[in-house]
């Protein structure tokens, strides 16, 4: 019997899981919740599924739930979905407020049904082989992981005034590939930035558009993330992984193995895939795989509840270290 | 209104074919056809469609025919769809022998049908791209182009009995290619071989698993073709295109971007996409989503009956080159 | 006329030094001197030159002094041979102690000679190539220098314990490298560190084997530093330049162009050129012809005295970083 | 002792080699000739060596004698320099005529010199590191070899008149090539070219431009050549080995590792090493000590008489082939 699952947000990602929902083995898009009726409407016609009055009644239809609202209103669907008995799968990140996901990990205290967060790049068929042979020793012992992360382009202004700043917005996903890497906690971080990619990010948001952190973990692995929020060449995303007998790299993925040669270059290939639905598309077909499977086999999900606020801990510290200049434990944040 | 599709044969091919129906759109799958009746049936299930009792009971309940049988009935069926005014998207070969093919021409010539004939790298993104960049003027004037295509391993014996010998089989999508990115006539074939992963493929069979090719075309142009029926390393497709002002390659693809570097090698990756069904999987989709606007609008299809009667043609003046040591003039065989 | 060059110190780096200045355009290796005088017979012999009883004695024959002396000895040469109004090319780093640097540089005062700091990677050509294309905007504005910096194997056991630390005997040459790349001054530096190839390098030394570096400009740029004393696939040099239109990459060097596939693997090349003196060669020879040009027309050199100066400045600044948890303000340094 | 030489001809490859002598370990230049006596003095006035005022006198004053002067001359210098008991290091061809070149062999039976032909490929690091790697079983038995040999423009216009043509000026290099890497002699061979860069180099000199070639061993490997005299991206020299479990490529070289990103690439490396004397600089050193060992060791030279004649022939066949459309049996030549 096919899981049945109801959207909630019709946004470009809502549309974006609902074709996967629709193409999935072992789901079925049941119906479809967004307050802008239209959006609903229109994900509801394209794949074939009702469309419901809102959120309470959409849950109420569904053996799964896919969050993909704005972010103020996951911590309140999880609770809601949770509460209902449903499985749950939230975009990330559970909330920009520690607190908040504290109050919801309360909440939902006893519930015991299956969340996942969705830190899709934990399913990319490249970082995930990185990490698997990592773990299968074919670097040795890990020691240094390096990650970099640069959008193609700044998100309208708007998205900035809300977004949390770059470290609960964009690099949370690379602390959370931090922590799936390393397979290990860090304990220190340290952050920096600049807003270079335009000024006023700076001067009225007190954010930055560029950044770098530095992390450790206990044992002293360390761990380097950049970030931009601005790249010419396409959406840029390479993790390295350095260890004591080798090193693995997952690189950027083009559109197709096309290589110009001139009078003025060799070897030139085509921009990077633009960005996260192009780059990630595997990814989030194989994030949505991977829930069902856990469903049915009444696994722990691969991207738990915990790990969503692991991530924004890190994001926290770096906030926090960006601020004072000094590095942060991890442990004073939660 | 979705196109209703009729798929003859459910193999492996078909089973490809049924799936990416289903996907696409503006097609519907209808209806399936297979003598195995179990194939057939198990095909319906998953792609939600009826079972036929016959080829002509799938051709009536259909708009279009997707042929993915043995090739031996590849004509017949042509020439039933098209007689019932059905468009026709048909695996390659058209037919082994050349006369079938042309009394295959002739037995549907009045039929206004569009036809397409299954050369899906034609559709493949990066062969595309290269194609158009080299159309575009890119590597200025054309004159060289090297096609490499080996298939990861040798087929089941009795295949090869019934495959009408490697250049008819296997060389044909690269007779094809060739057409395509000198987007000109061959006129002079040179061709020779080896049975150097089976040496009883020769023996047995007459036949050659391992082949070179050159071709000239009227204002000189040159083409080279290779062939393995065994790589090692995984299914290995490379098309290189010289200009007088560059080059293009579509190079091979891989499952991800991982890189393994170690005491022993640097920037190690993953063997290539095992076969077809994997490698040219986004090509096997287009080449549906071209089919299907080519019978909306009312435009020819890009890969023509005549396109598949030039390419066995060319496989015909290849094995007389290989059977005489002598460059074949295309002219003489059709 | 040639220029006539004295060697001082005749070990592994002064060995490759005698013949590089043997073939250079426009130098002859006039004399050597080494305590072990068993070494300068021997570059004496290999080179055709004359062995020196004093470094006072080897200055005074040349022309133009090439210091490749152990580090210690490096400030007190430099004073002799500048006083003596010799052109000095002097091996990194100037003294391990800044304020050592600092009397040197007042003891020297005056002397208008040349004076030239080992930093090859300043003349490796593709490094330099990158900075090119930089400053001629190839990439816009620069925003972010990434520099992996991985040496193939630890020093030996002795070597750590006078090297000054890991910052001011290894990072010291990518202090200068960032310095070089962002063309401007890091106005902020923290670092952090791990002994992690071998642990008792921490225990005994109180010196890291492993790092990570964050500096920052005033105008915001932002650099990101790593190094390991140990990579198993050779020596890993690799130079990332970020800008707002573009990015450039200085990748590692290989003895050759050769790729293996097999059935675990594709697109393998070798291991990395091993270390300094291989990947380097070409570097080592451009700083040579660089200074020769700088003295015969009276131009600034291309790493001065000062740059080596600042190069220490960036290293205190990370031991100090390191060792507080913050980070440095490059003006409480020097 | 140093090996005494003298060289013969001091035009562009002249030089190089005077300069390679002067470096090379266990080598002395001697003394130098050419009839262009400002050629010899300038040649001659670089390296610190005599000038003879004859091709007998410098043979006179040497114990070894590198040849290279114009084509014409090889044979007679040849026979000259081994009646006199001296080593032979002679560039291709050793004529453009066989009758000539067995005349040679007849002429100088007996005379026990060491002689070497300039194949200088073969001592290429990348494309020696791949016959190794093949040698020693890395591909499994060897099955194909594509050698792509595309020269970055076109010669002189004079010297297309008396070059011989293409293939036994421009594909004798990768006739030997093939040898070297089938380590087995060809038994048939097919070519075909055109005249596409400039076709008045067919109307006017019957000659091609660009050509192709197939050739057959005994055992059935197949080989492919293909030639342009002009590649707008630089000197393209390429060589694949294609083996029964896989493959190695000797690829293309940059003068450095740099690698552009922007808006309408990425991966964008810098054209390549724009010909012989650049791209081949480190086989032309080790072709000289491969020679200075052969006759310390008293060993076969690594590119023999013999290889000089077989490369000779098989641009025979070829010639013979694209002459009347068929394939050529070797053993038909020579």
């Amino acid at each position: 019997m096919a899981i049945k699952f109801a959207l909630l947000g019709c946004g470009r990602i809502g549309v974006m899981h609902a074709q996967n929902l629709a193409q999935a083995d072992g789901a079925r898009l049941e119906t479809v919740f967004d307050p802008n009726v239209a959006a609903a409407e229109a994900v509801a016609r394209a794949n074939g599924c009702t469309v419901s009055t809102s959120a309470e009644d959409a849950v109420d239809k569904a053996d799964a739930v896919l969050i993909a609202t704005s972010t103020a209103t996951h911590a309140d669907l999880i609770e809601l979905a949770a509460k209902a008995g449903k499985a749950i799968l939230c975009e990330k990140p559970i909330d920009l407020s520690l607190d908040r996901v504290r109050a919801c990990r309360k909440a939902i205290e006893g519930c015991k049904v299956p969340i996942q967060i969705g830190f899709n790049r934990r399913f990319d068929p490249g970082h995930r082989a990185a990490r698997d042979a990592c773990a299968a020793g074919k670097i040795g012992k890990l020691e240094q992981v390096v990650i970099t992360s640069r959008d193609p382009g700044m998100p309208p202004r708007g998205y900035t005034a809300v977004s949390g700043g770059i470290f609960r917005d964009m690099t949370i996903h690379d602390f959370d590939v931090a922590r799936f890497m390393l397979n290990d906690e860090p304990t220190e971080v340290f952050a920096t930035g600049s807003a270079l990619v335009d000024p006023t990010i700076g001067s009225e948001f007190g954010d930055f558009d560029s950044i770098m952190v530095i992390m450790r973990s206990a044992d002293g692995k360390l761990c380097h993330i950049n970030n931009s929020r601005r790249a010419s060449f396409g959406y840029d995303q390479r993790i390295e992984l350095f260890g004591s007998e080798g090193m693995i790299i997952s690189d950027n993925k083009k559109a197709h193995e096309l290589k110009l040669y001139g009078s003025t270059m060799t070897d030139a290939a085509e921009p990077y895939l633009n960005f996260f639905i192009e780059r990630y598309a595997e990814a989030y077909r194989a994030e949505i795989a991977a829930f069902i499977a856990a469903i049915r086999d009444g696994r722990p999900t691969q991207a738990t509840f915990d790990d969503g606020y692991r991530a924004l801990v890190l994001a926290e510290a770096a906030v926090e270290s960006a601020r004072t200049g000094k590095k942060v434990e991890v442990r004073d944040i939660g």
